[in-house]
């Protein structure tokens, strides 16, 4: 039950920055195919110092990792990236974007939170246990760590499936997390699935003077009635069947959304929010348990100043859908053809645009999910906030399917950290924390 | 009663295809501020060598004028302008756009049809008519000639209004109208008024993760929604108290309309039409007396290639109504802003984008419309083809309300005469019969 001391915190949190400027270093832009394998061998290297055995698997874009350390009663499966956004603009930067930089208390530079900084933190925290426990890792962590999360994870749901055997484990920690700028822990045990696609809708070769909308129906029209249709002035969606699949929260999903507090003050003062949705009350009901439709973009027409009295041959609308458990993917898409065909709008085109993504929640009562807020809550000394979902998507779901273990997310980003964006940045503080956090919950998980 | 000969209208017709090529050559772009007093001297020099008085008066852009010529029992108005569009895209040009050539039966260069080619056929005529009847003019012709038309006629109702007593006459002829392939003429006693307003719509100060989509509110569903409201699937405007003020066609307009022959078949053969509007035995009913709705453009968030799953802060429509006599374009902003509060749009601005045109339709009964249809039988030897309206818009009901006549279009253009585009032009079948036309016009406006 040793622990590591302040002191070796300490060195073990000076340790992680350096590595973590070194790996910052490296730009491995996936969206580039910039540094990648470079990268994929810097985390060896450090994993493999640490005495993991690591194989590497060739990906679409970039190898992913799977690394294989320690021994005990709990299986760990860690979940993290080594690829990075796009530095653009770099002209923006206010310090070089892969040279990590402090100042004032924060720490800049590309993937510094995103997913850099999440990683290292959690391996100095390893270094720390291993130190306190005479160098020895009591569980068993399987790591793995991919290099193509930035453009969409295009291998990580073939790689899970065919590798289910391999990754079982008792819990996945999720890639990311975050603070609040009062030193909270969010957590979060589920993501919501995604469906994006593309509607498109033409009614002639070429666009005709407007006075012919007497004669020629329009697109843009079609298109917004279409959409219109789609949903309610309060955001629910009314295609049919839509919510059919929807599973009941749990009261333990239920009790956490009642224990979290605000009714999105922070998102509209960020934002100058003009519009919620909802009375307020409502807010962490809607963000954590209510499907919805997103418009992403309308096109189609002229743009430009004052009139043009054209009538537009065609449009565009992209759109996502994003989802709570158990509403698939595909299903969803089935139902919206039916609708629009119900509508009066089969001419209408659906364009899937990309791989869909299935919601995913844990069970809040699982031992993991309530070791991960136990420790958050004696670490940062506060109440955790636990998110029974975020309202964002990802690739949880084949997590869960193929490891078969419930997922948690919490990591060291915070609400200022421009994560995808210039002069990208964590918090000394939280890295410190994150690092003292790994440590206590890998140990919380292999003591019982 | 004397009519000029076949062998002097061949030869005033030639005169006038010269002074169309001196007129073509001067480039007044009145966009572009390009030789516009030029242009009104040329007309004016034309004018007066036929013994017109004419007065120039300042306009916005270009000079207005106005001329007066003739004695008789009948005052015909004449509209036409002397400004052109913009030549560009000037490299899609086969020859020069300010040479007016000939090739293959047709006369190429900008404002050959639009509206150079139109003056100059009328004045052709007028100038055939005096020989006749040795160097008189039978009828009192007042000539107003524009110089802003191109760029939405700025300085026109005012000046109509300011000149009213002037302008006072027994008949308006507009400045356009055209021929079908098989030689018939097509002949409007009406243009439809326009209303141009931009909505926009906006929730937040920047744009958002759609993940917010689950508690902010949607600036493209709201337009969305805001513009599905306006009409239904069949084109119908759904406006409340929109259609109030539409004065039921006469008679007579509805006789015009069951002559008309053809169900859009030309239009949806040039445009590939695939979603046309009504069952085609409405389609001129719809094109000259069904009051629309038009959108013009849709625009907000992401437009390139994939998802990006961004809520936008802001989204923009432009609209467009075509309005049916009585409708009044005010009015319908008001019922258009009193719809959208109802609707639950409050948050949705109307921006009324330029100035509003009335719309105006001419007695199909009154005896100055019963004489142009006769002689344009006469002259083409053919049916004409009466639309109690156009579909499109113009400055018509400022001359209705203050010359206090009806207003008929018969002109020159041609279905493929490419007006605003490279390679505009007229048939030299169509200058020659313009040339007949106008010369038997007035003089049967003349002899009553």
């Amino acid at each position: 039950m040793t622990q590591p001391t302040a002191a070796d915190l300490a060195a073990h949190t000076e340790r992680g920055l350096r590595d973590l400027a070194d790996l910052v270093a490296i730009p491995s832009v996936s969206a580039q195919g910039r540094s990648l394998p470079e990268a994929a061998q810097a985390v060896t290297r450090l994993l493999e110092t640490e005495g993991f055995t690591v194989r590497e698997y060739p990906g679409q874009v970039a190898p992913i990792l799977l690394a294989e350390a320690g021994e005990g009663p709990f299986t760990l499966l860690i979940y993290n990236h080594y690829d990075v956004q796009p530095e653009d603009p770099a002209a923006l930067w206010d310090t070089p974007p892969f040279t990590l930089t402090e100042r004032d208390g924060r720490l800049y530079g590309r993937g510094a939170s995103d997913d850099k900084g999440e990683f290292i933190s959690r391996l100095a925290g390893l270094r720390a246990l291993k130190d306190a426990r005479g160098g020895h890792l009591p569980l068993k962590i399987k790591w793995l760590i991919e290099g193509e999360e930035e453009v969409g994870s295009p291998s990580l749901e073939g790689f899970l499936a065919e590798h289910a055997s391999e990754l079982k484990a008792d819990g996945v920690w999720w890639e990311f997390g975050s603070i609040t700028p009062d030193g909270r822990p969010v957590l979060y045990a589920g993501l919501k699935g995604i469906v994006c696609v593309e509607l498109r809708c033409r009614v002639a070769a070429s666009d005709l003077h407007s006075s012919n909308g007497a004669v020629v129906d329009n697109p843009l029209w079609r298109l917004a009635a279409a959409v219109a249709s789609l949903r309610g002035l309060d955001g629910t969606v009314l295609i049919p069947g839509f919510h059919d699949d929807v599973r009941p929260p749990s009261q333990a999903d239920l009790d956490a959304i009642a224990r979290l507090q605000g009714r999105g003050e922070a998102l509209r003062d960020t934002y100058d929010v003009t519009r919620p949705l909802g009375d307020g009350h409502d807010y962490h009901t809607r963000l954590n348990l209510k499907p919805v439709v997103n418009v992403n973009g309308f096109h189609g027409g002229y743009e430009g100043q004052g009139s043009k009295t054209v009538l537009p041959a065609e449009g565009m609308v992209k759109l996502d859908f994003r989802l709570v458990p158990d509403q698939h993917p595909d299903r969803i898409v089935e139902l919206l053809r039916a609708h629009l065909d119900t509508q009066g709008f089969s001419d209408i085109e659906i364009i899937e645009l990309e791989s869909h993504q299935h919601p995913a929640r844990s069970d809040l009562n699982d031992p993991f999910v309530k070791a991960a807020v136990r420790v958050a809550r004696d670490v940062y000394g506060q109440d955790p906030i636990l998110n029974p979902s975020s309202g964002g998507s990802g690739p949880m779901y084949p997590f869960m399917q193929h490891v078969g273990a419930p997922v948690i997310a919490l990591g060291i980003g915070n609400i200022g950290g421009r994560v995808h964006a210039p002069n990208e940045n964590i918090l000394r503080r939280d890295f410190t924390s994150g690092v003292r956090y790994a440590a206590a919950f890998m140990a919380a998980l292999a003591d019982g």
